[in-house]
């Protein structure tokens, strides 16, 4: 088993910094404190967005500390958590004994066109030529879910008010601001009926995690957050070749071997891949955290609040924290992190002890889900 | 430990087919015998070079396995070591049975020059800036290498010559053709003193390893490849900022790791990063396969050819052979895979019973160092 010693995180949002400026406010305190042996960069568009090749190199360089091997880890949306898998298959194998995973994304150095149209690259082709983005598939699933469940529009609109509070809580969150119900409902269509602040911002980020075997964590700090299950899955990219736009099978699926691994059937708070107010909700019925076709519900009440029973994206979610690609899956480790170490400030859930976190890739092509407790 | 079990490779060369084509003519031989537990794609300019972004979640789909979990490893020129290092700790922490790696690059879609300069991303900012770029680095270090150790010219020449001999006996590699002394002195000059001929081509190809665990690999094949060592160590990127530039530390200190993880010191022959060939010479001293400072003497007796007593790059090297950055190292593997079962037909070594890959980033930034041998 491994464990998260410590961690740093920038402010999200349209940052004046560059990538490797981000990378460098995130890593140095940790470089400055720990001897590393690994450095993982999770990031998808360097190139694409930043004309830089040969990130994980340059990282090393610009926080001196070259001589520590690196590398580039890569799954779009969902590469901080392959990046926290790679780490831990590193330590087990003791190919090495610390591993510091940055998480990384400068995306505002593009127009807001041509950061969709990168992000499109990820589609097979027919359904790129077909005019499918990550957003309209987003819209086709709210529409399919209140079809069949009989749910009713309002309910994606109060993911994005509650996220926004628990974004508004959070100094480091993209957004920080509360929007009301109306607010969302009256904002810009994107892919009908999500609008605007149902969408997650393009953001710049980056999130750093020092990352040990489990043995060794308590000489690092007294208060080591446990990786007690980790499982990840895969289904087709190709939405248009899946049975049911409503089931997320790679969701699903690493849920189920996360629980198993981590031997917790139920937890405390969860970090979820809420790209589109809708995905919140279908992933929770996925992973077991409210119930599957009745999961609208728990958002006219207080079910998914801070205070509530399962407490959802207390860190104001991708909503409302922002979605800087390479960064999101690693700062939702973060969350958990502060969470159990009872650091969560006014977003601190009470009593948590397990948490879990869903880093997803594209529209569920692929997911991990990771597992996290104060205890081994 | 962790074993080579069996292994694809595409003829190297300006290709017709697509990156994911080339992607599925060396998967699927491989999906259609056995089951995948993790796919890792070694690539580094799919978004740059191809426009697509999530290139392993495309390629599982392309493979018909599209359940089978996988990630985006990237290293520049280096990622194919990589991607094994990742391999081997999935391996090893038992996070999957059987790992396909896939390492591949479709470089040809776009121009030489446009090529050129997405590869000169990976410099420093200010190194781009004054005008420096890895064949210029070559040259730089040429000269440093003639001048400190005595050596003349001819001796880099004289590795073209071997490699595109050793290419000429590989179906696989790009460029098919002896040439000789005059002809590699006579072609171009691309960076004073060396021509066009010391320098890889502009490759597409691609490659597939099945890797397992050593316990499990009679299972799979009378003839394991076991991965008997590895090491990665790393170096600045900024190369005015090295003591010496006749000295690749990442290089020697990967050697160093891997021989010891190994228990080997001697091997019976080796493939190396030769993207220029001043680079193979230098990279045997650093490695210990040649004399330090009389590396170059080799050149002009046959210690380095097939038949030698340290064959280098049997399999035309990325000289001949040809560098399709992602594919690069795990092609390397797959020669010494060969080599290993005595399958390498015209090009074999005798009695080859051990063997060495150095797969290198940049222009030193990182090496990762294997070393193979046909028992555990
Ligand atoms: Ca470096």
């Amino acid at each position: 088993m491994v464990a998260i010693v410590d961690g740093s995180i920038t402010k999200f949002g349209k940052r004046k910094e560059s990538l490797l400026q981000l990378i460098s406010e995130v890593g140095i305190p940790l470089v400055k404190k720990y001897e590393i042996d690994f450095v993982i960069v999770s990031n998808t568009y360097s190139g694409e967005l930043n004309s830089i090749s040969g990130l994980n190199n340059l990282a090393t360089t610009y926080l001196g500390i070259d001589k520590v091997p690196s590398i580039r880890v890569d799954n779009t949306s969902g590469s901080g958590g392959s990046a926290l898998l790679v780490a831990k298959s590193l330590l087990d194998s003791k190919m090495a004994n610390t591993v510091l995973v940055i998480g990384a994304e400068k995306m505002s150095e593009k127009s807001t066109k041509q950061v969709t149209s990168v992000i499109a690259s990820l589609l097979p082709r027919e359904e790129r030529m077909a005019g499918l983005t990550l957003p309209s598939l987003a819209g086709l699933l709210s529409k399919e879910y209140m079809k069949r469940y009989d749910a009713p529009r309002e309910a994606f609109a109060r993911v994005a008010v509650k996220n926004h509070h628990n974004g508004s809580l959070n100094p480091y969150a993209h957004v920080q601001k509360e929007v009301s119900l109306e607010e969302v409902l009256k904002s810009p269509v994107i892919a009908d009926p999500l609008t605007l602040y149902e969408f997650t911002p393009i953001s710049d980020g980056a999130c750093a995690l020092l990352m040990v075997r489990s043995e060794d964590s308590y000489s690092f700090t007294k208060k080591p957050v446990f990786i007690k299950g980790i499982g990840t899955a895969s289904d087709t990219s190709s939405i248009s070749e899946r049975e049911n736009i409503l089931s997320l099978n790679s969701v699903r699926n690493a849920g189920v071997i996360a629980k198993k691994t981590a031997k917790v059937e139920k937890v405390d708070f969860a970090e979820l891949h809420d790209m589109s107010t809708v995905l919140e909700i279908v992933q929770a019925e996925e992973l077991g955290l409210l119930k599957k076709g009745e999961g609208w519900k728990a958002y006219f009440d207080t079910v998914t609040e801070i205070n509530g029973e399962m407490p959802i994206n207390t860190s104001g979610g991708l909503n409302s924290k922002g979605h800087p690609i390479g960064a999101s899956g690693v700062a939702q480790a973060y969350e958990a992190f502060l969470q159990l170490r009872r650091e969560a400030g006014q977003r601190q859930v009470k009593d948590a002890r397990t948490g879990l976190s869903l880093s997803m890739a594209g529209f569920g092509n692929s997911a991990t889900v990771l597992i996290y407790g104060e205890e081994p």
